[in-house]
C-alpha cells in the first residue's frame, strides 16, 4: 500500500476515555485516522443499534483531527454512521477500544467494543477490538504498545479474511512479562450472576446486576482466557455468523420429520 | 417428563405486544409459565445488558399467571434477572418472541428476541427465540401456531444440544400456504444502511437509521433467508461461540510469528 491507509478509531467507553486516546495515538503513527465514537460510556451494548429513536453527531476537536465526532448513539451507531454518513469512502481499518477491561471468552456477546469490529467485520471493513484486562480508568496502556502495533501492522499488511474481525485481550502485566501474542479460540464461559437489592429512599426496590465470571474448560490450553492467564496476549478471529453447525444434522432429523 | 415443564416466556417488543401474548397462550398448553419481559419495546437492542444503571421489576395481570413481571431492562437482562433472581429453580424451556419482525441472517445479532434466546443457552437452558416476518402490529400469529408448538413439543422432548438454541423465523403465509419447517444455516447477508438526515424545530441536524437487507447468497438453498422467501419455517441452530474457526490456522501463522 502506498498511500496512507485510512483508520478509524471507536470504542465503547465514551471518546474520551484514557484507552481510545492511547489507541489514537498508535494509530497516528500508522495512517490518517478518523474518529467517531459515543458521546457517553457504553458498555455493555452488545450488538444494540439506535432504531426506535435518532441519532445526532458532534464534532469534537480531542485529537486534533480533522475529522472526529462523538455521537449520540451504540458502538454499532457509531460504525454504522461514520462508513455510511462521515466518512467519504470505507476506511481500510476499524480499530475499536482500547477498553477498559476483559473482553474475552463469552464477553465478546456483551461487549459494544467487540461489536464495533464485528460490525465492521460485516461492512467488509478489517477489524480488531482491543480490550485491557484492567477496569481502572488509570490503567497503564502503554505495556502492550508495541504488540498492539505488531498486530494492526499483520492486519494492514496482510488484510483478514471476509467477514472476520479480532478479538484482542492484554493481560494486566509490565511490558517485560508479556509472553507474546496467541491466536486462540473463545473460551466456554459464562457469568454466575447475583442481583444485589436495594431500597431507595422511597421504599422502592431496585436492583443492580453483579456476577462472577466462570470459565468452564479451564484446563484447555487453546482458549483465549487460558492465554490471558498465562502472559499471552489473546487474538480470537471472530465472526458475526452464530450458526451452531455440529447442530444441524440431528435437528434436522427431529425437526424436519 | 411426568411434571408439567416450566416455561419462561420473554420477547423485546414489551410484555403487552400481541406476539408475546399469542406465545403465552401457546405456552400454557404446554406446561407451567412465567412472563419476565422488557416494560417497553427494546428491538434492535442485541445483547445489550445494565449495568451502568439500575433495573426495577413490577408485578403485572396481564396474562393471569401467578408469576409475571415487566422489567425495566432490555431482553436478556429479564432472562438472567427470571433465572437467577425470580424464578426458584431453573426453567425447562425459554421463549422469545413471538417478534414482530424478521430475525433472519444477520439479525441474530442486532435482535433482543434472539439475545435472549442465546443468554438462555448460555445459561444452560433449551430455548427458542420465534419471529414472524411481519412488522404489524396486528400481524396474525394464529397462522403457524401448529407448526410452533411441533417445535416446541420437540425441543421439550428431546432437548436442544448443550450451549445452543434456536432461531425460528415464519413467512407471513397463510397456514396453508406454509410448506414446512427447515433446518438452516444463518444467510451470509448485510444491512446496506442509509441515514436519513432531518432538521429539528431548532435548525439542528438529527439522523434516523434506516437500510435494506442485502442476502450476499440469494442461490444458497441451504440458508433461513432462502426458507422462508421459499415458504418455510427457517430453524436455525444458535450459540454464543463467534470463533471464526477456519481463520486459526493462517492467522497462527502471520501473528505468532
Amino acid at each position: 500500500m502506498h498511500k496512507k491507509p485510512l483508520i478509524l478509531v471507536t470504542n465503547d467507553d465514551g471518546i474520551t476515555a484514557p484507552g481510545i486516546a492511547y489507541l489514537v495515538s498508535i494509530a497516528k503513527k500508522m495512517g490518517d485516522v478518523l474518529v467517531v465514537a459515543p458521546d457517553k460510556p457504553q458498555s455493555g451494548m452488545g450488538h444494540a443499534i439506535t432504531i426506535n429513536s435518532t441519532l445526532r453527531v458532534q464534532a469534537t476537536k480531542h485529537y486534533g483531527l480533522e475529522t472526529e465526532f462523538s455521537c449520540t448513539g451504540t458502538p454499532v451507531d457509531c460504525v454504522k454512521m461514520a462508513i455510511n454518513s462521515l466518512m467519504l469512502r470505507k476506511p481500510d481499518l476499524i480499530l475499536s477500544g482500547i477498553n477498559h477491561g476483559s473482553n474475552l471468552s463469552i464477553n465478546v456477546i456483551y461487549s459494544g467494543t467487540m461489536s464495533a469490529a464485528v460490525e465492521g467485520a460485516v461492512e467488509g471493513v478489517p477489524s480488531i477490538g482491543i480490550s485491557l484486562c484492567d477496569y481502572a480508568h488509570e490503567a497503564d496502556f502503554t505495556q502492550s504498545g508495541t504488540f498492539i502495533e505488531t498486530i494492526i501492522d499483520a492486519v494492514l499488511k496482510k488484510g483478514l479474511p471476509k467477514g472476520v474481525c479480532l478479538n484482542v485481550n492484554i493481560p494486566k502485566l509490565k511490558s517485560d512479562e508479556l509472553k507474546g501474542i496467541k491466536v486462540c479460540r473463545q473460551a466456554n464461559a459464562l457469568w454466575l450472576e447475583h442481583f444485589d437489592e436495594r431500597k431507595d429512599p422511597y421504599g422502592r426496590s431496585y436492583y443492580w446486576l453483579t456476577g462472577e465470571f466462570k470459565n468452564l474448560e479451564p484446563t484447555a490450553k487453546d482458549t483465549d482466557v487460558w492465554a490471558n492467564e498465562n502472559g499471552y496476549i489473546s487474538v480470537v478471529p471472530t465472526h458475526a455468523d452464530m450458526t451452531a453447525y455440529e447442530a444441524l444434522a440431528g435437528l434436522k432429523k427431529s425437526m424436519e420429520g
